[in-house]
């Protein structure tokens, strides 16, 4: 399948959810298997879908945030690893846009549809072990980073690192393949098992000059901490695709395996009133966290399309509709990646069906950084009408 | 205040926050008392929006279902006796367009119009002690019905009684002030105490025949099953308005009163992080319930306006929409009108706050037909794609 | 009924469910009224009740503990008012056992057994208005103290206030008539209506040395904070008793009032499978507060034995068992409070049932002191191998 | 480790709880593996555990229900494949003497002495698969049987059989190398990975008329029916000891691992507030369980000492004891085995923790038989006071 001359958003969304289809059916054994989906990046990068974001003056695409991320939402129904390096691609193509001058955003973006780059993300700023040093006109780049997800296989790398000088965190964005970059392929972990999100050493490695970005010819601006916002709503959407995906897989195994229980009374276990009442309880939830993280949305487009004009105060609303967004896609997606082994008895335990995989990757995805701290300023923004502090997570 | 000129929906719903501003100074007077808020009835007769829902082609101000449940909300911030009578009001004034012909609906509308009607409900459907005995070319009105809310001070009656000949339920609609009608004023409940849902004695009322509401000169579709719609929404929002008044009690209450806990190492109970948690919590899932009910708003706006061309599907997505904001709105108003007593803490039982008129109320409200039953039908419609089954609650 | 030769803690239990039966004839409308349950008191005063925690070498029955709380357990299933000003005499028969000297506890039991007094509590440390000043040889307190519970138609009342010299918070026991002390009558919040838990107005009213409880013969030990374990196993068991009322009110409703739903397809509410699953549900929760509370008692009555010898690791262990049965004892208690009236219906929220007593009060009783912290002490035990601060809340 | 002289229970524990730090050395590892725990197994036949609940009078070491389930619990903690075989041996050796007759209980109990025999479980009376068809004096037992835990490497399997001739369920047991049994090695599922829980073909298997266990020489009682008790009560037991070991290893990661996050202004993970109150909420929840779960097992352990005097009101009150247990262990379950992460973080998903296993090993294992059906029963009982009816699961 290639992209063609698809025109419309909902052409997209119908492609990712064809691509969601083809990638449902390996899914549970590369779970099993972890390591890199190589045949399916390649897949994403022959659709042309890795310029979705990229506006058209550059070659790109040109969709807005609202279809990004529904498709990341789409293909995280059955695979949510996917759907993880496939928007973090995205979330990082935006990164010279976000925090690097009109010159550098407009060279990225080119480069990336020139050489359909497959992005990912070295970013971590929690993990401040990666120094950036003077080296005549450059720089050189020492250290390790963690949680690079996307990095295997990826074209780019947009990267944190301490600044030794200043003591400051400088974002670069080098080309993966530059000597001195090993990637670990130490990614062995209980969920999102094929993101490679394990770590880089970087041994020297040349940095020059136009690839640290910085906002040399444009303003100052809140926009500068707009990633923050596009990664978490991200986040929101991928728990939220997990859990449709979960009760989606639960209603179908209900339907054609699950017997009544001995002592129910009832013929059909798709009649059975706790069994009911579990779809319906799981849908009340699942809709609200939907509503919300749909509202989410809309609301970061129009922060991001008011890019340098982006005022504070658009800002922190927009990141409070995205906490509360995520909150809720967090909670209800544990409750329903546990809830549906209810519904669908003893033998969906069987390893065939992979039901275990949408909590596995849920519960480590969720992880990300702490649900407590987005209540907390959700909680602070209500009470004391403060808005959240701006950083790599709020 | 006087309704003038208003010609946006926000004007009107400015003008019920005005209202609702004005009731709460007396509303935990009001509580204690029980009884008829007649003043309360009068001042909102004064102000025109009795005539809100009424097209313009009969007098009325034409607004939509979606600005009414706003105000149904607004009024249940402070007072949800009032947003229940007051609600019931729009319920009552549209049965004849519901359930009559296009005469009867033409007819009542502009009666109401005309007369200023303050309508009330006397439907309880479930209270088959009332019947409708043939007399002539008329009938006649026997026995009792329970929960008919805002019937006392009421002008006109919607009510539903056995035809002892088919002991088929019929809806009539008669003016309260008909001979033989006893408005019991047996309401002492531990919630929603001036709504005056007590019961009413029939004795030999006289009912005539072009007051029995059938669609003669129009087809039966599923429009005639909507009104359960509009109930069940109308009661979503209540349920809204109730929670959404008890946290802005709350905050104002903890951003005033409220002191840091001795071992909580705060200097304020704002900064307190458990405080702020439950604010945050508080808040995620009132504004999911609010995204939904809104949501089920819109849909519910364009069911009404497919009048009699609303088909089965539309009407029972609809009705699913509608309940699962339902059941959303239940359980946060239940959270939030416990939870808020531990962010205020133990003064705030003071009797002169009534902040528990906030769980008494809704409380009492939501018992008005139970959610297990709610939650069942979403679970039906989600596993096994059925649509509720229209009756006078779902 | 007259206390004649009991001689079994079964016994004294036995008493106590006959007068919490005598006492729930009236609970209801007692509730309604507030002010003090006069009469009640009086009963509890002639059943020689008062005397049931004072050793037998003083005069007292010499129970222990274990059958003191199931008693204010019993009581507080029909009106934890009473539970609560009952118990608290208990709490305050023992404070000069706990601070004073051993001359001032055997002096203050004695003279309990001799006048039959009742006690009450005016300790309350949080409120710091009342000072102690020295005049000549004696003292003169001087304030007003809130939240003293029982006081009104009490015989002593034992009080915390601050030494204006020392800034010391003191404890002293004085009898309630002296000149002097004003009970303001001042409580009337929206739940333990019945327990006169309003201010105390403190004019200069004479203390005399031995009044001012201090452990002058006797050595400082763990066992002089062990109060506020009392205190907050007491509250455990009130909260423990008003659900467990609260339960069996609920369920004899349901067996004789609630009618099964319209679409349940069930010929009586009492197999309704949502109805049964909240019974159960309800009982899982109550069951498990219910053995942490008795285990609890056990710890907390051999820790009493120690008395003087206890140690800190025993006197913090029996601590952590208090705040784990309180914390379960609120939850559950909260929820099935809540909960009845989806099990009773609609019609359970007529006035005359006072079914929304239980909320209430125990709402009202839970905000002693923040359930938070509570849970906080037990993480940082858990997590961390500490032991509560003593205080007089841990 | 051998069992030597151990003389009291609290040695047998003590000797589980060595056993269990040995198994969890390779307890992650194998855990991926899934398989037989075949080493393991003959450690538990080596230390003598096997013959722990027969009665001294064959030779047994005559513990009590007690201390086994203690011992499940034990072992749970770090493995709970090996719990559930080594419990279901208990639960086997057991089945001559609940369904046989007195000479089929003391020959079976005498042989497993002997042969140190160690059982297995392959009842699994829903499926109705495997028959049992006359053949001159003896039986031929043909068919498949699913879930049977243990059945590799045992040496004797009780199984349910439908008697082709009367369709009533038979219980019978033989020796796993008998000709003709096919253990089918076929369990791969996501949890309790080596309790190879997998199907047994049956084909033309010889069964000796003595080998059918039928109370011929005593009273048939409701003693027949105790063994879903054991069962019930086991599987309580081994959640329990999940859901501890979970908090455990929590715990241990918490304290050496885990860091504060950037906003919560705490220097020490150890004290940040949300992870003390996860830490709080986790213990309340497991200490209720705990406590249900002991007072049940001296319930049943006084059942089973009534053994053919055992009435019905007695087995039923120990049946809703063990269910409402139950129910609170796998609630709790559930919580804690999820809620660990968010109080270990990110890097808590690492492979070589295996932390998932506690959730995937309690899901799996909790959907043994539906818990709505287990609170259905104990509504029933608190409601309609009726005892659950004995079936193999209630």
């Amino acid at each position: 399948m290639q992209l063609l001359e698809s025109k419309t958003s909902l052409d997209y969304i119908a492609l990712a959810s064809a691509l969601a289809e083809e990638f449902a059916t390996t899914a549970v054994e590369r779970d099993a298997q972890g390591g890199t989906p190589k045949q399916e990046r390649d897949r994403l990068r022959h659709t042309g879908l890795l310029k979705l974001i990229i506006p058209k003056e550059y070659g790109g695409i040109g969709e807005n945030w609202i279809t990004t991320f529904k498709i990341s939402r789409e293909l995280a129904k059955v695979d949510s690893s996917i759907a993880h390096v496939f928007s973090y691609h995205h979330l990082g193509v935006v990164i010279p846009h976000i925090f690097g001058s009109i010159a550098q955003k407009e060279r990225y973006y080119r480069e990336t549809v020139q050489n359909n780059w497959f992005w990912c993300n070295a970013l971590n700023p929690l993990d401040r072990r990666t120094t950036l040093t003077l080296d005549g006109n450059n720089f050189r780049l020492n250290g390790v980073k963690s949680f690079c997800s996307g990095s295997k296989d990826s074209d780019i790398l947009p990267i944190t690192a301490t600044n030794v000088e200043t003591n400051e965190l400088i974002v670069i964005a080098i080309p993966t393949p530059r000597q001195g970059i090993q990637i670990q392929d130490d990614w062995d972990n209980m969920g999102q098992r094929q993101t490679d999100s394990g770590s880089i050493v970087f041994d020297n490695v040349a940095v020059y000059a136009d690839e640290i970005l910085r906002e040399r010819d444009r303003p100052s601006t809140p926009f500068n901490t707009i990633r923050a916002c596009l990664t978490q709503l991200n986040l929101a959407n991928i728990y939220l695709g997990i859990a449709q995906g979960a009760l989606a897989a639960a209603k179908q195994y209900t339907r054609t395996n699950t017997k009544p229980w001995l002592t129910s009374g009832v013929e059909s276990a798709t009649v059975d009133p706790y069994i009911l009442q579990h779809y319906g309880n799981m849908w009340v939830d699942l809709q609200a966290a939907t509503c919300l993280t749909d509202v989410a949305g809309e609301l970061l487009q129009a922060a991001w399309e008011q890019e340098w004009a982006l005022s504070e105060e658009q800002r922190g609303e927009c990141a409070i509709a995205i906490a509360t967004a995520k909150v809720a896609a967090t909670k209800v997606g544990l409750e329903i990646t546990n809830r549906i082994f209810e519904v669908m008895g003893a033998r969906a335990t069987t390893g065939k069906y992979g039901f275990d995989r949408y909590w596995r990757n849920l519960r480590t995805f969720t992880l990300h950084d702490p649900i407590d701290y987005k209540v907390q300023d959700i909680g602070n923004w209500v009470l004391n009408e403060q808005l959240p502090k701006p950083n790599f997570y709020s």
